[in-house]
C-alpha cells in the first residue's frame, strides 16, 4: 500500500511537466516562467539521480532521469525565448 | 556521502520554488506557466507527503510539506491571474 502510494507519487511529479512542455511549445512563451526556478531545479534533479545511482535505486534513477529531460527542456526553451 | 547529496538534492528540488514565487510576485503574470503542470505536481506532492507520514521519514515530511506550500501558491495564482 505504501509502496504503491510512492509509486504513484513518483508518476504524479513526473509527468506534471509534460503539460508544462506542450504549453511552451504551444504557445511559444516563456516569460513568466522563471529562470531561476529551473537552474536550481534541474541542478537537484542532477543531485537526484547521482543519489539513485550511488542508492543502486532503479525508481529514484528513472523518475529523476525522466523529469530531468523535460526540465531542461523547459530551461533550453526559457533561454532561447526569455 | 550517499545522504549529504539526497540532502543537497532535496534542498534545491525545494527552494527552486522560491525563485518562481517571487518571480509571480513580481510580474504578476502566470501567464506562460501550465495550470495542468501544477494540479498534478501539487497532486503528486499531497501523495509524497502522505507517502513520508506511512514510511515515518521526516526529510520526506519536510521536504514536500515546504514544496507544496509554495506549488499551492504557484497554483492559486495562476487561477486567479489566469
Amino acid at each position: 500500500m505504501t509502496e504503491i502510494l510512492g509509486i504513484l507519487a513518483g508518476i504524479c511529479t513526473t509527468v506534471s511537466f509534460i503539460p508544462q512542455v506542450l504549453h511552451i511549445r504551444k504557445t511559444r512563451n516563456t516569460a513568466s516562467i522563471s529562470m531561476g526556478m529551473y537552474v536550481v531545479f534541474c541542478t537537484g534533479l542532477a543531485l537526484w539521480l547521482l543519489y539513485g545511482i550511488q542508492m543502486q535505486a532503479v525508481s529514484i534513477i528513472l523518475a529523476n532521469s525522466v523529469t530531468l529531460v523535460l526540465a531542461v527542456y523547459i530551461l533550453v526553451m526559457k533561454f532561447k525565448l526569455g
